[in-house]
């Protein structure tokens, strides 16, 4: 058997020397290495933007879609979007286990377990497309994928539903860098609030800041907004275009008294929100970009083209107990978690 | 006299609504609204990154980057490198000021300035290229430009050459923002430590380590390391290439006994560096991205694809007092000084 590289170097078809994600093709063989685990896929979470980009080259057409995601894998081994650069993540069952692995991992044969690293670094192999869920971005499959030796994962829990944990852990690092950032009395923004992730964050945000603290949800659609307001998710609601940055800072101004926000989260699916989020931000404030849409030179120049003096965090998907952290809220809030079950599982 | 907005969308010509920066067309009509001021371009400081793109694009020769540059400014009525996204900065002498500004600037008709805002942004109009040298990213043009109302600009002073000051000035962010985030005691990696900003950013790190501290130098070219050992800008001396990512790996690992680095200052103008700068940090470490070359989605993913929990930043060029931060190093450190202007004065 293959002795593989912990981060599967192993894999990387081309350009040689590079890891697996910025790889434009890796083997996508499932012999098994002697440090990988083989899994039998059985739905793929596609990452939110990258799914967008493909229901709307698709022009929301079944068919096109199965056609794009068998074309991606076909030429790059992997799930990657040529377009957003993004994957998502998927579940299975556990196949095989490599043993150079034995003792180092507790997973066993028959476990049924959530990838926590993206698509865009997995090998995969589609056989067959069976369902596209695409309100949900969710595709079940007949296939098989590779999880790397670095490769983070979860073994599902008992008490949640498969379909529900997919939907949660697919943005678990979004709530749980959240919880991570916000302080006590901090006047947090959260765009694109009403969203997937949007909510988590806007769940955690509540609960750090405090009452001393404020939270306020920005979303383009009136009805996901009445949906976030029901469930009182946050103290201000706005109905806005994230991409008109003038009326985002108005917007916010407003709201804070011309103080704006301490604390920006990210989470929208589109491109041109970065120059939005660093004008509804104190100068010196945080602005944690969490959408795979963003654009890094746009943030880059666009904080100092309007001289400020923004700390822009890159969101990170992976954060120490990031997969606990965002399971719990379901467990925490039952109203938010029947939202999730309508709307993502 | 038309009434302008602080940040310049007056001047957006597409798509609208969106600020300057991420506007893909500008109106660079050089009759001035109210808060505007112009300007009389001597020369522009092309990023890096951008130019080296327009240089490969042109094989080296001058004639055809002039076509290149010129092309780009009357497409998007600013030099906004269409493949990097990025721009530059330009130095020249304040020609008019507009009304509106009275008593809020402290700049005079006759001013000599640098604008520290990108080139991204900033409304130009080219009538000629005089000079471009090719060497130094700076071309030297009869033409105009716009500084709009929350412009930032540092008038240039008077013991430090022009064209010196303005290469300092170009990546003045970067020894900033070092000088404010390293600690004594950390052990800081620069990568691309021997280019334009790497050697400020050495600089200000190893004055910030302090004795407890180390400072790394990752360079590609043997003789531009040398240059910046005999300065003794740094503890320990990398010839690597940054994009292969297991070996920067190994290298910081082998100088820090395994404990790798607290801080990476990722400075190359070149793409697929994040990997080697994740890898090359601590699991709770900071990156911070200076590259204009740096991918959003491949630092974002790279880092959950290795489940590493690291902070990384966007390199924002503005910080307070990074002008007076980065001009005073050439103060300080007369050897710097004496390799900057040969490079890039």
């Amino acid at each position: 058997m293959k002795k593989g590289c912990k981060f599967g170097t192993h894999r990387v078809i081309e350009p040689k020397g590079t890891l697996p994600q910025p790889a434009t093709k890796i083997d996508n063989n499932m012999e098994i290495y002697d440090n990988e685990i083989l899994i039998d896929v059985q739905t793929l979470n596609v990452d939110s933007a990258s799914f967008t980009q493909i229901k709307e080259e698709a022009g929301g057409d079944i068919e096109k879609i199965k056609e794009i995601m068998k074309g991606i894998v076909e030429s790059r081994g992997k799930h990657q979007n040529p377009v957003t650069g993004s994957g998502g993540m998927l579940i299975g069952t556990v196949e095989k286990i490599g043993p150079a692995l034995e003792g180092k991992t507790d997973l066993k044969v028959g476990d049924k377990i959530a990838t926590l690293v993206s698509l865009s670094l997995t090998p995969l192999r589609i056989d067959e497309i069976v369902e596209v869920r695409k309100d949900i971005d969710q595709v079940d499959i007949n296939g098989k994928a590779i999880l790397f030796e670095s490769g983070i994962y979860a073994v599902l829990p008992s008490d949640i539903p498969e379909n529900l944990a997919l939907s949660v852990l697919d943005v678990a690092g979004a709530p749980a860098q959240t919880a991570k950032l916000v302080k006590p009395g901090d006047t947090v923004l959260v765009i694109g609030g009403a969203g997937k992730s949007g909510m988590l964050c806007l769940y955690e945000a509540k609960k750090r800041v405090g009452v001393t603290g404020t939270v306020i949800c920005l979303g383009y659609s009136e009805k996901s907004i009445e949906r976030v307001k029901a469930l009182g998710l946050a103290d201000h609601y706005i109905v806005g275009d994230a991409t008109n940055a003038v009326d985002v800072m108005n917007r916010v101004s407003e709201l804070t008294d011309g103080k704006m926000a301490d604390i920006t989260i990210n989470n929208v699916n589109v491109p041109n929100t970065e120059m939005g989020s660093i004008l509804a931000t104190k100068d010196d404030g945080t602005i944690y970009f969490f959408s795979m849409a963003t654009s890094f030179t746009k943030a880059a120049l666009g904080a100092e083209g309007v001289g400020r003096d923004s700390n822009m965090i890159m969101g990170n998907g992976y954060t120490k107990g990031h997969a606990e952290i965002a399971l719990q809220i379901m467990r925490e809030n039952e109203e938010l978690r029947k939202v999730y079950e309508e709307l993502y599982a």
